[in-house]
């Protein structure tokens, strides 16, 4: 039941909290009012000195916040008194322009739009720095063996650095997906009541394409208010983007757990661990990317049933839809946060991972030799001679090397070297440094492309290097 | 994506919000390090002067808030610098006595049972006021008809009153499943670190068993940290709570639309209706209770997601069910003080309730005429003349009425006087005045009954009144 | 609690619940051992005599069903039953080349891809049905006058048609949806146990981008188990569909209430409707719609929590995925067909929707009196004006008409004859026809484009038609 | 993708499934067609001998179910070809008084209660074989210690039979709440077409509770069609309850990862592992349980929206509520039939536990020296002493028990000998075997109480076992 989590003052602050205040939606939808006007007098519908003077009035810090409240306590409409506050600043000849042709809902959600993007391009940024460290990791870790796990099993051996690049791929397709909405979400909306542009008609699609111009946002074809889908879309990529970090920090808990002990996340400064076990450093981040993954997830149902809007539109579906956007942006932001302080400082242990990998006496490259066996005896018989092996092995008759080095169905084909060679995890590694290090090279260039938001920019620089999806 | 409702300033503030703030847990965690030394002390294992220090001090109004926060800062541990700062007033002599073998999250986590147990007095409270209004609305409504409606088309007839008494009948039943919750939620929990009362050893149950008598709680048979159902159930109870109020409030939106005119929300103080639409009056509050339905019940499968604990504790899952908890207490709360304010201001209009009961022109009452007509010629050929009339009223070849009235299949049996009397919508209401008084009756003895939240109590009052669950 | 629904033979069979059958997967696995064996001949790691021989014995009309089976129940294995049958038909010479180099889950998960792939093409099929029907709805609707609601309350005047476009525009963008998700979810994959490529090494991503090739599928760039964003993509893309299908089907259901009486949906062949009711004509085929939005929603949290698999791999996940992935098919595709029968034979009513719409008696027009009046007296105090006629036609004191025509601060400005004009809500309709006809125009370039998945197919032809998104 | 799990043929069949066939569905209906004929019989509504002669052909197998099949294909109604066949059966004496005064609904879902409780009897029967499986667990491993976990970190030692006492605590409130729900689940609705008693008038609770009666069911005080909480409940108490499988689950896939090795699931008949990895044991079944969990969770967002029911009733949302509530129990059944078959034949590996034990050199017992320090120099002061000592073990400058051992501020108090007692993890379990042999206990009381679904029966049997809820 807690407001904050324990941990805030030991990450850096996102700055998407803060985008969300009443002052940050004032402020936008003053930004709004102004490219509205400008843009009416682009089209020859409002005068343009009074475009001019809106321009200049439509600053949060000239107005007075008291009267606003105020109107806003009397009348309970979100925008009306900041319209009439703007237009009594404005003065006889140039209030009457402030808001012409437009409706409520456009200039709130138009303004909210930009009040996303703000939030999307930090969420850009952090995952910039994510793909980083996770690029450095996937880079130190490429030729670092450990033990390849399955069904909380041993399986194959893997590299760590192949662990990243699983990691990158992932987060890689999260910033395609997170990209390929942009047009449907920061969206420019001019409708009118409706949406069939009743109040500015033949002016409407005009004044609405200068107006998203003016703010670096994509214009609507059918400026529906009841169309719900591009934000509901947004939702689920911050859910799925928040289901990798969830994935990831549930890797890192387990693989800190007392009987792997094969990483360890960054302490956080300070760190007193547990009143009464004074031993423990606790997966604390981690932990925190297992819940806010959850707490993202959670908010998916409630944005897609924001998507049965009733007629026109409905004002109980899009608060339900604003309020789950706006919290799985503060939270894909403490999320990705705390993922980037871990990646950034995580421990590794390679010792650890090595003797972790021993555990099975070989058992963990029994498929190794089943393949070289079977090239010559056949891959079903070879199954049957390995896993026999395996299950005497697992059931105390011997080790698995010295029941494979006795057996005639094995001896006669390879040699004791030949074994030695089969049973050393780390010869059946497979491309794992090599998928590392492609997964670091891909990181790199990532980061180093163009992650700015426009209608306008070219989209060529983020999904070259995004080959697959 | 505002931080809060554009209606906050129209209904009453629950107070709920307020409990879960910082220093709402502060003093929640000292009253149970407080009772804690208490119950040590009759249990012979503190010493009791030092127990009669520690509750007195144990106020945080006598504590240095600056130096819990910068100690939070130092060590970002939840408790501790609020116990260093409790010693430290205490001083030598009794300073080394508090929290005398408990782990921290045993104390927290009863602490916030307290919490918790303030905010379910105030949902309680709530929805006695709500039972009330619903209860008035039931008797007042008791002989009002208007149309019943199956799927969107008008049914059979009902009354108001009816429509009120299914919603006591569901509130009730939430009333004893938050009542039958209690047991479960509001617990004191102290095992130590895994529930096993290793610090304490024998007298663990007994010092646990105190220490809930004293804090008015349950006590744990079991007090492990891993058991996450009790939480999680009140929330699914609280989420089933907050369906009925998005029925409630669907159903009030859906009597206020244009098309039907049933039903008017009170109008907020000064609502100045839309911007561009001047003749428009929203439902808004019904809206809210719609949203917040869909809040609730988004939080749900992070609660039960929370139940999958690892081994004996794993702070994320705590984490997400205690968000999960705090966040649907406020939530139940914004939405029973709007269903009370709304169902306390309604307002009705049988003249428009009664001219809808017309629109088909005693189609409405089709049944009527059918087991009337199926007395004597069989049900199933009662069924096909009255449906062929039916049709053809639909297709435009007469009134319902006149063309009942010329068949001969009806007239042999039934007299003009005896069809006008069966196609009266007013003679077919069964028996919904009287489910709408016995559940006026039912709110009215429900909310007369005890509230108090104790496991002393004998809950004989509140079980009565729900007679069926 | 019933397993099918009572309107399945009413509508088209999809054909996608019979895809995921035993036999169903059976032989689309055999199909990739078939171009597994193939795909490794043409990279000189299997001889191509026995790559043909396994090709052409891969069909399971020519295997024994009953082995195969006594083998599973034998062995509880999903595949090695399918391979030893297989294996025992091509006999000594080739049997050993069958699988080779492959993990089990390579194989299924390869095979489930293309199972997926037919599901998909028939969920775009479908979808082009219900967009050529949307498209005709907005080209007979462009000028058919109704009202525009918000809500639940009249607002400004639209056309049917409009609705229509807002739709359309809805729904083309759900086709670049499933388009662009294609190269993630339709992958070959044969990384082995963990993804490493251990069994073929460095002929790993030659062997595996042939064996795309030659299956149509996209290669994997990490051909990792435990990437799940793909498919879990895919579900949140079917539950946004499924969301727009159960919003146009509340909103047939909303406007064929009794008391709105606008639209119907067509009658099922032999309908009988209710056993008491005999007048009802239920939007059946609507509210299909709306439950099946709700379980294909519901499927998303499962598709979400799956991406939380274990290391590298986790069956629990992998199997909560897989079942989400195949019931949001088959419910996607009973959802699109309920529509496309429901938009083909929609019945309108334009003079309902007349009727309806001078409900309010000029109301719904008050935007535009209120903006004719702002040209003259500003914005502001024509608010003012228009509002308090609104509210004293509300209150019964004359008609809005009458109210306005002898309010001289509107006589002043307006004579009757504009006043008239301003109230006749057929000339408030913005650009709802315009609209329409360019949804209509969008929903036929759509069908007319290439729907055929392949990864060398270019993807303008639909991408283009698609213009803001 | 597949439509069942290959585990299917290992574990017991239910029986569920197989309840919520069509002709499962037919004969309930036809019970409580006769049911009602029988109790009208009773209140004199319909002649003895024709209620008489319904109840004795009110068999599915007396019936021509070619007949009814082609009804329903002609009509696309669930129940009236099934009335129409039993009356033609019974001929025209008494086949018009088959359905009197009944509407649909009222008998489907009087049926489906008869259905539901069929289920819930094979369930409560699978939740007492899985307590008696857990109570033999807990009494077996009372005394055999292990690690306590918490964060996944080495806490305090427990035994493995208080981990089987906090499942049994868990599912005995589970136990609890299934039975609470009995009342307002199991219910037998005779309300009519919208719940007024319009066709039965007064008559209509006297036969709705005679008809309760007879079928062994609760009658409802408000047979509205529109309540939905107490079906919805079903389903968020079965999901706690999978819930809390999926936990057992997930601790049992915990225990059985290779770097633990404590635990090991019963094998499979005849399994063979992976096809390339001959070595593995995977934790199928657990894992089983772990995605039914999810699965199970999943259906309960679709449950709870389905509460917002649209006046009288609304089919859309009775089919996502029947549908949410089917598959919960089919899931919960297969859940619980995994959970016996796991817990029956579950090994554990108390050398294994042992060793674990021991992997942190006493790190695990440090709470033991910290509390035995305490008692002499202060709580704070030893907290600091033995953290310095748990951090240089960790940092490798020696053992815990060295460095403890050479510390004049531990040796001043404590000789080796104390020392090397409260390092000994077995003498630190708390009351770890008393609870693990009372939750045994309270397993085996609950068994042998009484299950039997009745309103009339007694529940005193089975609440007195389950003391704190």
């Amino acid at each position: 039941m807690s407001p904050s989590r324990f941990t805030d003052d030991s990450v850096p602050e996102t700055g998407i909290r803060k985008l969300f205040t009443t002052t940050g939606h004032w402020q936008r939808w003053l930004d709004v009012e102004a490219a509205l006007a400008l843009a009416e007098a682009d089209a020859g519908v409002v005068p343009p000195d009074a475009a001019e003077a809106i321009a200049a009035a439509a600053r949060l810090e000239e107005l007075d916040k008291r009267r606003i409240r105020a109107g806003i306590a009397a009348t309970g409409h979100p925008l009306m008194p900041l319209i009439t506050e703007l237009s009594r600043v404005l003065g006889d000849d140039y209030g009457g322009w402030v808001h012409w042709g437009a409706t409520t809902q456009n200039i709130t959600q138009t303004g909210d739009a930009l009040l996303l993007r703000d939030a999307h391009q930090r969420l850009l940024a952090l995952l910039g720095r994510v793909l980083a460290a996770a690029g450095d990791l996937a880079g130190r870790g490429a030729e670092m063996p450990m033990a390849g796990r399955t069904h909380g099993q041993h399986a194959v051996p893997v590299t760590f650095g192949f662990k990243a690049a699983v990691w990158i791929d992932e987060l890689l397709r999260h910033v395609a997906r997170l990209r390929r909405c942009e047009p449907a979400v920061f969206v420019a909306m001019l409708g009118g009541a409706v949406g069939t542009h009743a109040a500015l008609g033949a002016d409407g699609p005009r004044v609405q394409a200068r107006l998203a111009e003016r703010l670096g946002l994509w214009p609507m074809d059918v400026p529906a208010r009841s169309a719900s889908d591009g934000l509901a879309e947004y939702v689920c990529v911050l859910a799925m983007l928040g289901g990798t970090g969830g994935k990831i920090g549930r890797e890192l808990y387990s693989l800190m757990q007392t009987e792997y002990g094969e990483v360890l996340e960054p302490a956080l400064p300070g760190d007193v661990g547990s009143s009464t076990m004074p031993h423990k450093r606790n997966p604390k981040l981690s932990q925190d990317m297992m819940t806010i993954s959850a707490q993202i997830r959670a908010l998916v149902p409630q944005a897609l049933e924001a998507m049965h809007q009733d007629h026109e539109a409905d004002g109980a579906y899009t608060a339900m839809l604003d309020d789950a956007v706006g919290r799985a942006c503060v939270l894909a932001g403490d999320q990705l946060a705390r993922l980037a302080v871990v990646l950034e400082g995580l421990e590794l242990d390679p010792e650890r991972m090595r003797a972790n990998l021993d555990l099975t006496g070989g058992l963990i490259v029994s498929e190794a030799v089943m393949l070289a066996l079977g090239k010559v005896i056949g891959r079903q018989e070879a199954h049957r001679v390995v896993s026999e092996a395996a299950h005497r092995a697992a059931a105390g008759e011997g080790t698995f090397a010295a029941l494979l080095d006795t057996d005639p169905r094995v001896t006669t084909y390879l040699t004791a070297g030949d074994l030695a060679a089969l049973l050393d995890p780390t010869r059946h590694l497979g491309l794992s440094a090599e998928l590392a290090r492609a997964g670091a090279q891909r990181a790199r260039a990532a980061v180093q492309g163009s992650w700015e938001v426009s209608p306008a920019a070219s989209t060529s620089a983020w999904t070259s290097v995004i080959s697959s999806p």
